[in-house]
């Protein structure tokens, strides 16, 4: 199925400025290893299963907390139900792609693309909203963190248990630490990112 | 023991430009609760007597990577062995008050002031060093996950288990994130924080 402004591998979407190298850096930096990619890849059906649970567990702990729900807001105040609707598709995308895809370029593009989307530079451009122009950078860090806690009863629901659900939990902490690692360079002042 | 530098609670600290209801925003988008400041006092000697042996840990890490023991290294790019442990004892001194400290005006002015002390602004001024200017912030959000998960095999070997474990894991992972989201406001552009 067709999602709106998923733009993944195409050339519309950004390019960024990092090299492999660089990127290995920061990888390695998490604590990031093919073993993690392995993991993640091991239980790629939960993924695909409970994606759309999954987003929907976070958008209603979103929805709660005003500073986080206000992005999703039209000029009248109200929530935009469709600007919304579209994000989330692409935020269950999101969540099948960071089992699934491997860290080239195509993935390294698209998480700056990501990081964009959250900013002044390209928020309401794909989905041709009028919602506040950013997602603040503290929040996209301090959700990770409901992101990646989460996600452990999903993966009990799903059956993993013991070292198994130790690892998954691991990989699954690195992997958002570095997409949100990633999505935040250009929120930052040049030479400190 | 006097630690130098350790301005907590000094009129030498920075002043956050957060308020009270500010920073409770980041807590709660988080998942930080009382409930977790409450599992950490309760384990706070665990963070007390394994506090250096945890930094230790990270900082064998640190060394075995190139672009984060480069913050460490002085003019002739060998490692500045008394900054690197000066740097240390407030390292040390960080892991117990997360555990010990009230979120109050004077935890949330020190975390402002930690974040300083990466950047241009403060990095070598509190220790008269002469290191590189900047802890890049896609080094510090990144090796946040390996002091988050890390934590872990500390908290086993203390006799943390069960439900308990996973608690305690959750307020620590919370913790280790709000504090890094705080060390992120000087490196964002304004309005995008």
């Amino acid at each position: 199925m067709e999602i709106p402004g998923y733009d993944y591998g195409r050339p519309t979407a950004a390019r960024s400025p990092l090299s492999p190298a660089e990127l290995r850096e920061i990888e390695q930096a998490t604590g990031w290893s093919d073993a993690d990619a392995q993991v993640l890849r091991r239980h790629e059906q939960i993924f695909v299963h409970r994606a759309e649970s999954m987003v929907d567990h976070w958008r209603s702990i979103l929805g709660s907390q005003h500073p986080l729900v206000k992005s999703f807001a039209g000029p009248d105040g109200k929530r935009d139900d469709e600007y919304a609707g579209k994000v989330k598709a692409r935020f269950v995308r999101w969540v099948v792609d960071v089992a699934q895809r491997p860290h080239d370029e195509a993935w390294l593009n698209y998480q700056e693309e990501i990081g964009l989307r959250h900013m002044p530079a390209k928020k309401n451009e794909t989905d041709h909203g009028h919602t506040p122009p950013v997602v603040e950078l503290r929040f996209l860090l301090a959700f990770a963190t409901v992101v990646t806690l989460s996600a452990r009863k999903f993966f009990i629901e799903s059956g993993v248990t013991g070292e198994e659900l130790e690892s998954l939990m691991e990989a699954w902490s690195r992997a958002v630490q570095l997409h949100v690692t990633l999505w935040s360079r250009p929120y930052a002042k040049q030479d400190l990112w």
